[in-house]
């Protein structure tokens, strides 16, 4: 194979989810493409990395800081829902059924992977809910409903207990083993509906 | 959405078969991706349209001129197999069943899309013919199984007739509605040994 052309094939094979086909088929179409619509794409992804950082506050993408989400006033302050990844909140914004803010962890605690508390967001959250100027009425757990997912929960709920006034778990209509933002908008509702203390 | 995610997801969205969804997914690899990761896969990107140019011969991707294929002396000169894309020529390469050389017409004749024969290197192939050293014994026509690649196959068999020594179609193995790059090598190869005169 051109050497040009397998390095780009294995610089795409880093892409989630990406065959060798895939791979191929991706190449084929810059191949083809003109030279004006590379440099858009190329330009498009160098905008992305310069412009877009996380929000110092609840740590979602962000090209303003804080995000639109922490620096909007209609937000309730009072509730902060935790997620794995920031294409999480998009999903349960789509629900139109949260109207708190959110905090992203980037990530779950998985012991058998040798990613603990330190690797995710913990500290984070922990300082963020103790200086918070009112008190956080509740952390709504919105981690992905498998093994780290819950772990992860499970450590939050013992991290947080006495210092928020209740911690909750969606769960309804998630099916177990499931990924939050792969959910269709009426079961990811419901489970934030149908939400249990933990 | 962010204005430059957003702009990134639009250029992702142009990929062959990349859905919102999978589109997402790239971007947030490239927002967690390391800045030395996103430069070398613009840099792989970059050399790929610079390096990888059209074979003037037969139109494959190459990076010399004529490509490795063309430029072989223990190539057959005499075979010329004809394909849709460049990604046919690795499918039909991997069977191990073939040593002539190629031609690819970068599409097939679909009067339908409004695409002529002028669309395709058409021209370039009976150009190619009557200008070869020697005469050419067989031209084997490797367009898709399907109303476009049958079109271009016919039209071929008409343009070529009596230009060359025989005209081929692969045929036997090969499912109807299939796509010649998705194929397995032993189908492929059956494929070719099983071919038919047109």
């Amino acid at each position: 194979m051109m050497k040009s052309l397998d390095r780009f094939v294995r610089a795409l094979r880093r892409l989630p989810g990406v065959g060798p086909r895939q791979a191929e088929r991706f190449a084929a179409y810059f191949l083809r493409a003109s030279q004006g619509e590379t440099e858009e794409f190329i330009t498009a992804l160098s905008s992305l990395k310069q412009d877009i950082k996380l929000c110092p506050v609840c740590f979602a993408y962000s090209d303003t800081e804080p995000c639109t989400i922490c620096s909007d006033p209609d937000r309730d302050p009072g509730q902060i829902c935790v997620v794995e990844d920031p294409q999480d909140i998009e999903a349960i914004e789509k629900t139109g059924a949260y109207k708190g803010l959110y905090h992203v962890l980037h990530g779950a605690i998985s012991p058998l992977d040798g990613r603990s508390a330190e690797h995710v967001k913990v500290r984070e959250l922990l300082a963020r809910v103790q200086q918070a100027k009112e008190p956080v009425r509740e952390v709504i757990i919105a981690t992905d409903p498998d093994s780290e997912g819950e772990t992860t929960a499970l450590y939050l709920a013992d991290l947080l207990r006495g210092q928020v006034g209740q911690i909750t778990r969606i769960g309804y209509g998630v099916p177990l083993g499931g990924d939050i933002d792969y959910m269709d908008e009426m079961t990811l509702g419901y489970s934030l509906k149908g939400r249990t203390k933990i």
